[in-house]
């Protein structure tokens, strides 16, 4: 018989507990909804409060490398802080401070004998969602079905960053199936949003979210399929960048799916989330130039430099002027109308973009653009999609430990019969026909002039309240039409957002309706001072071209001083 | 109801005969075996025999661009050669010679008005197999059901030859259901080898194989999900190409199966047949730089110069030594054992390749390999995935006209029920785990050392007797792997070749015992002068590598004559 999945989840919740030295434990972590970012961190001396605070990724790997800092003192250091992060937030799932300490002296003494670093991340720590498989660890997916059942191989992208020289520390917490966009669990518990806790941390990638918030992490991988990435980065107020598939490795993950499901679905794919673009860039053109078409074979032999640039292919041979970044503005998706900030904010980039055309290094060019037909047409055949298989390889999981849906789910999600091949082939067609129609957006008009990127919102609401977050066809159609996408904060929420009223009129939809009863009073209160972001999208597998430009983009937000009040 | 098959067929064989120009017929075409390539071309001028004759396709095209030949010349020469062809061989199906013609003197007319080429494929005449779709004209694919059924969109292959200025002037014939290896049809009859009737011309591009050796194409395209480009073009004695997914434009073909379907199973790709390498690698440089990826949403965003390249990135950074190319060497699928004459010609070029080692441009390493595990299950799993959809679609449309079975399949292909999504999902896993192992092929040794491409037989047998294929494992499990894969002539069979007998011993199965019947007396006389081809693969997506890779294989077997006596 199987062990009933309480006593499985409380002796997860105790092994990770004790893998936290007693030392580094918090005697009694505050209740409340307040800003946790930069507290209690008595534990931390001050070049561990130095070397997590005062770096970004980029920054430390370079120190690293200069031998400026030792990757033990790093570790070190962004264990305690993983360790504070993860009892003020709840973010880890998997505590591996012990090996990641030991390696980080194993890639110490190499470069001491050898005098050059392991690799191009020699000595990083680097965190991961849970959906990562690590030897000899769990990838629970905070599900008690899959606890202590120990990884027997490492997932495609964990070989290449350890033969990058990388360190893994912890993996970070998710919501139950992943198909929640809060990080709740039965296994584990739920990730609490850092700045505050009445707002959702995001998901699924909710655990990385709020461990690199707190800068427990200087630099962690999410997974992504309709959201993941770019919802707790924007939760959480970060970078997060989801690439096309076959660009990133991602394959030998635990999704709790078949190996071979993703085929005949939606290719979920592996990105950064982090505190700054350069740090995303970082990553991914290590990761691309690390050949990862060796790692796992739906990845592309394509190194960054091989890839399109905004700097060169963009303008035409031979021009001496300064590189053009058009970017299309698109301000609904058709489906659900943004709330005010959310307008707002996006108008506050494109006309910031618009004046800014001739001070950036880059001439940049700003047109409208209405997808409003294209993107509302992708939410049904996502959702067709999504419920191939019907949930029943969850369902199984967790029945067969007696399990219940997380609380959320349980009104949204239940054992469907399978989808035939017939209707898979369907729901596959439609996607083509959709991805086809979205191919015009980057084809030259009359004068040769191609749009680079797009502008949108990455929700239709600001960060949700708890439990609250309604639609996901804003990040999720990229998915569909597998364009790599990232997301980037702008600025924090004003009195004057959230005293903007909504315009009379009737609501689209149900989804629509849902999302105007998020802009009452006591929503707007807790919106105030967290984070506005927007969302960059670039042609498929362009995504060097979609870090350069949100490159462009965050500099002339800078440029002209995001405005400051944020609680991030 | 439904007009029954025969009388369809009639009208449309009809229909194909009517579109020859009469002083282009041929009064008595030859019956019997002989070579058919170079006769029967009183019809042609002399400067059409030139055009022809004297041109590979990067001449020719050199030639268009420079104004020294016409478009309308060009086209002419072709139609009335492809003509010929046609009447010799039973190698096409649909006639566009009006159309061609016509758009050939509009592309004469633009460049004397502009004085520039339309396109960097400005005027040079392209054939293409009958999947291709082309605005206003069947694509039959041989089947009664779908003809008299004009396409109303083109393949994106198409709009993107006609957006380079190529001329599109006929579409070549294929097997029914493009299940088969000898191209025969109910609606169009079958495709004849040129250089020996006895011998199958191949297919399922085998109206592109003839067509291209009766020289009726300079440069025909074709489409290959498991060796329908490679199997032809060994038939014929010529040069193909079959890339991976994504590297050239596919969408939009008719396959027989519903849009969506090829989604969840192996995915077909379009590629050259030729006379030359050169031929190939400009079809794919041209194509590849003419932005596919705006074209076909699964194309990838990667110009021919943005490929890995034997030139550079396989020598160390700085090297200046000449490029290191490594070669393995792989005798055997494990599956069926080649027969004498495949045996000898891979033993050929191994040791061709190793004695000139020193003598090219190029640094010549080879190695042996042993992948008879890997590849040998690579069959059932591919057999798994072609058989998804259980032949229904193909069965319904040929019912819809009571049309039969073509003779050859009617022992080979039935109605089975259609698999489960779970079915599915195991087979790409199945797939995937041989993706992975397959990784191994090309990572450095521990001197740091890659493989850059095997040489392997493209079939365990010589280019078959009519309706004797057997096996495709040698080509299809590279479609499995997604691996690109070309063919390339090496020397004919000669008496030395028929006179050695099978070693004793059993066979490994019946597909091996069917080989090893295939090595009587009276095939043995029939293949005394065809062509001995070997195979090329590459890593995935890696065509430039591929494409340069057999450039230097056969200048080498050039350099040391290949042997006198074809009759291609």
């Amino acid at each position: 018989m199987a062990e009933p999945w309480r006593a499985i989840a409380e002796r997860k919740r105790a092994e990770r507990q004790s893998r936290i030295p007693k030392a580094w434990l918090i005697p009694s972590p505050p209740s409340g909804n307040g800003n946790l970012i930069g507290k209690h961190l008595d534990i931390l001396s001050k070049p561990e409060l130095h070397i997590t605070q005062d770096f970004d990724a980029t920054d430390l790997l370079s120190a690293l490398t200069a031998r400026k800092l030792t990757s033990e003192d790093v570790t070190t250091a962004f264990c305690k802080r993983a360790a504070i992060a993860q009892q003020l937030t709840n973010c880890l799932t998997e505590v591996l401070f012990d090996d990641a300490i030991a390696r980080a002296k194993y890639l110490d003494a190499e470069f001491a004998r050898t005098g050059k670093p392991v690799g191009p991340l020699h000595g990083l720590p680097i965190s991961l969602k849970d959906t990562f498989k690590i030897k000899g660890h769990d990838a629970s997916v905070g599900v008690a079905a899959l606890c202590f059942k120990p990884a027997v191989t490492n997932s495609a992208l964990v070989d290449l960053l350890l033969s990058l020289g990388a360190v893994l520390y912890c993996k970070t917490n998710i919501p139950q199936t992943m198909m929640a966009l809060d990080s709740h669990n039965n296994v584990f518990g739920r990730v609490k949003n850092p700045a505050n806790g009445a707002l959702t941390a995001g998901g699924s990638s909710g655990g990385e979210g709020a461990l690199v918030a707190m800068r427990g992490s200087i630099l962690g991988v999410g997974t992504d399929v309709g959201g993941s990435i770019r919802i707790p980065a924007l939760c959480n107020g970060l970078y997060g960048v989801k690439p096309s598939h076959g660009r990133t490795p991602y394959a030998g993950q635990e999704g709790g799916a078949p190996e071979g499901s993703s085929k005949v679905a939606i290719e979920a794919t592996a990105g950064p989330i982090a505190h700054s673009m350069s740090d995303c860039e970082m990553f991914l053109r290590i990761v691309g130039d690390g050949k990862p078409w060796l790692f796992d074979p739906d990845c592309l032999a394509q190194s960054w430099e091989q890839q399109r640039s905004i700097a060169s292919p963009l303008t035409s041979s031979g021009d001496k002027r300064k590189p053009v970044l058009r970017v299309g503005i698109v301000r609904t998706d058709g489906h659900v109308t943004p709330l005010p900030p959310v307008q707002r904010v996006i108008e506050d980039v494109a006309s910031t973009l618009r004046s800014s055309s001739s001070t950036s290094a880059t001439s940049i060019e700003v047109v409208d653009l209405d997808l409003s037909s294209l993107l509302s047409r992708c939410l049904k055949v996502s959702n067709g999609i999504f419920s191939i298989d019907g949930a029943n390889t969850w369902f199984d999981l967790l029945e067969s430990t007696s399990e219940p849906l997380s609380p959320w789910l349980q009104s949204r999600l239940r054992r469907r019969p399978a989808k035939s091949v017939d209707e898979v082939v369907k729901l596959q067609a439609q996607r083509i026909a959709l991805q086809k129609e979205a191919l015009q957006i980057w084809r030259p008009d009359a004068n040769g002039n191609e749009i680079h990127v797009l502008v949108c919102p990455a929700a239709p609401h600001p960060v949700a309240l708890v439990d609250r977050w309604n639609s996901v066809n804003y990040t999720s159609a990229f998915n569909l039409l597998d364009l790599p996408a990232g997301v980037l904060p702008v600025r924090t929420v004003t009195k004057e957002d959230v005293a903007v009223e909504l315009k009379e009129g009737k609501a689209l939809n149900g989804w629509d309706k849902t999302n105007q009863e998020m802009w009452g009073a006591k929503e707007r209160k807790e919106y105030l001072g967290s984070t506005l972001s927007v969302q960059v999208v670039a042609p498929r597998l362009q995504e060097r071209v979609l870090v350069e430009a949100m490159g462009v983009v965050d500099e002339v937000l800078k440029g002209i001083g995001k405005k400051a009040g944020s609680r991030l």
